[in-house]
């Protein structure tokens, strides 16, 4: 396994949050309720959600109100908290309790199948409230406690991803990305967007970012492009079918997505479209990483073939934003997401190290130090 | 070169039109204008616009009221013989016309850069026209003659195209294409629709499409689907994106796409987006065929870096169908086309024969038999 340089001066994971200002705040997490940035408003306009019950949550997960992997996991903890107040309040006693978070921890993980960090952040959450003896109240302070902190912890995960990930690129890197790995994928500065953001504070600006849209849901057209405006960062917009056209005219220098689950070998689910980057990057000698918390390496699945795809509703291909844009009655497929081979990544960026070839290894390394899903 | 088994039998090229009716008409060349179905309105609305003039015929080339490489050839064969005609009727002499007809050529030459059957076309009529030393009216009546002709000819090669690459998938073959090489595309059949059309009248019906939509302008969303739909093909659109998880599951057999200009040595010129589809089926070992006529073939473009990409408005990217989708004041790019590589080609799907690698030599071969660009 290769040290990134940012090794050697104090871990990331152990600095206060850096010179890096947060801008946007994805997931509040409050007492009585768990407020959401609304992102399937954005960028045409800011507005937040607030969510009262844990139902109301699990709706906006499945609605993606709030996506992306880890910001569903910090969302879960936060609806679970929820979840206990509601038994507190209810009057029930310690078995009332217990029912109330099984039933809302099984509600909350079927919303979406494809990304981990949802289970990992709900057995993070069982554990806490199978162990705790004290009465429901305390519970429920120690569970809104612990959703909190993995929210914080998520932010500071999302620092030290783009510490260690910065390095990897040049001053003036034009690194391409995919889908949304950024703040509004985490609870603040994201993990593939962290990267970036990291290089541009690291080079002085001195970066700039080709952004896929990413059909069906625009999440790159609409919430990169909007975070990487809000940031100030120089980007271009690009139909996904562009960035071949691109990549084999060598003007990009490396590319850059997030991950929804990574298998044990190293194979990685993340959006639709990722693959073909990756056979792209492959064929023309560009670097393609992949930057991610732990919380998001399943070591329960030992390779690609056996992370469940998420088929979502053909009409989101047929239609664009409400209106439709196929013939009537066309027929769609809807795959949310692919699978790309460990043997086509380069790295991945975690929280506690650029981990490299061989992936079972570094992974299982990794997941000694920090927190994987298993 | 290796000959398709459709060649032991009468030429297609010879052959009466086959037993497919054609549904649709895309460019009509009546004596006092050229009429096209609208490709802006469909697939909601089947709506024809009636050019008067060439500078009409013109606008409409560049909006894209017409496109695909064939038809835009068939128009502008129509566009200059609607100037002959306005020049007759303008009642100067032959110096007249010839100015006229030079103007209409030059302006409809500057509408789109890649495309190169309409330099064939231009170049088609100017030869008429220049060698034509009958009054004014006998040159008009002639040049339109010509039009028509071409626009004849035009469907005959896709039937031969179609023929020629029916035989190269099996019965039940699910068929991957890209933005829209149909009827739309041409003077009707299509040329990779045409190859689809073909393999659905041979194997009964037994033959999918995999569409890929074709960001930003969605030719594959709108018209492909539209046309298959007409036709009773069986076909799934799916966004740009998906295609390497389909091919890398083993669920497409083939990819078939058309061409707007073939290099000397073969690299293909063709929708942006055809290039990652090529990279995908080498990785995945799934035949690659372009279908053109050989028009489109251009010897005096050597290889594909000489090809000119046009760069149409990055508000197509960043607006959807009129609608903003990115943030205001978003940057985008957007290269209309991409340059595939002759090595990633297993086949060239022409009229006169199925072309495969030397491609040099079997290019001047086939036009010593067909109409290239020179």
């Amino acid at each position: 396994m290769r040290r990134s340089p940012a090794s050697a001066r104090t871990h990331p994971l152990n600095a206060d949050s850096p010179q890096h200002k947060l801008r946007i705040e994805t997931v509040e997490i409050r007492a009585d309720a768990v407020v959401l940035i609304d992102q399937l408003a954005l960028p045409a306009d800011e507005r937040y959600v607030t969510c009262a019950t844990w139902r109301d949550v699990a709706e906006r997960i499945r609605d993606m109100t709030v996506r992306g992997a880890p910001a569903i996991g910090v969302a879960a903890a936060g609806a679970l908290a929820l979840a206990a107040r509601e038994a507190v309040f209810s009057g029930g006693g310690r078995a009332a309790f217990d029912a109330a978070l099984s039933e809302a921890a099984a509600g909350l993980a079927q919303t979406r199948p494809t990304a981990v960090n949802l289970t990992w952040a709900i057995a993070e959450m069982r554990a806490l409230w199978q162990r705790c003896d004290a009465a429901p109240d305390e519970c429920w302070l120690t569970l809104l406690a612990r959703a909190r902190e993995i929210h914080d912890d998520d932010i500071r995960r999302c620092y030290a991803i783009g510490a260690f990930g910065a390095p990897l690129f040049a001053a003036g890197a034009a690194i391409l990305t995919h889908c949304n790995a950024g703040a509004l994928a985490t609870a603040g500065y994201g993990t593939a967007l962290g990267v970036i953001r990291s290089c541009h504070e690291r080079y002085g600006g001195a970066v700039s970012v080709f952004v896929d849209e990413t059909r069906p849901w625009l999440q790159g057209a609409r919430l990169t492009a909007w975070e990487l405006g809000v940031e100030g960062i120089e980007y271009s917009v690009i139909s996904d079918n562009m960035a071949g056209h691109f990549i084999s005219r060598g003007e990009v220098d490396g590319i850059v997505v997030g991950a929804d689950r990574i298998a044990a070998n190293g194979d990685t689910a993340n959006k639709i479209g990722t693959y073909t980057l990756s056979v792209l990057a492959k064929e023309h000698g560009v670097p393609f990483y992949v930057a991610a918390p732990l919380s998001t390496v399943d070591l329960a699945v030992a390779g690609g073939a056996d992370i469940p795809i998420e088929e979502r509703d053909p009409a989101e291909v047929t239609h664009f934003r409400g209106s439709r844009v196929t013939p009537a009655g066309a027929h769609a497929r809807h795959p949310a997401f692919d699978v790309t081979p460990q043997a086509n990544i380069s790295a991945i960026i975690t929280e506690v190290d650029v981990l490299r070839a061989p992936y079972d290894q570094a992974l299982r390394l990794a997941c000694l130090k920090g927190e994987c899903t298993t």
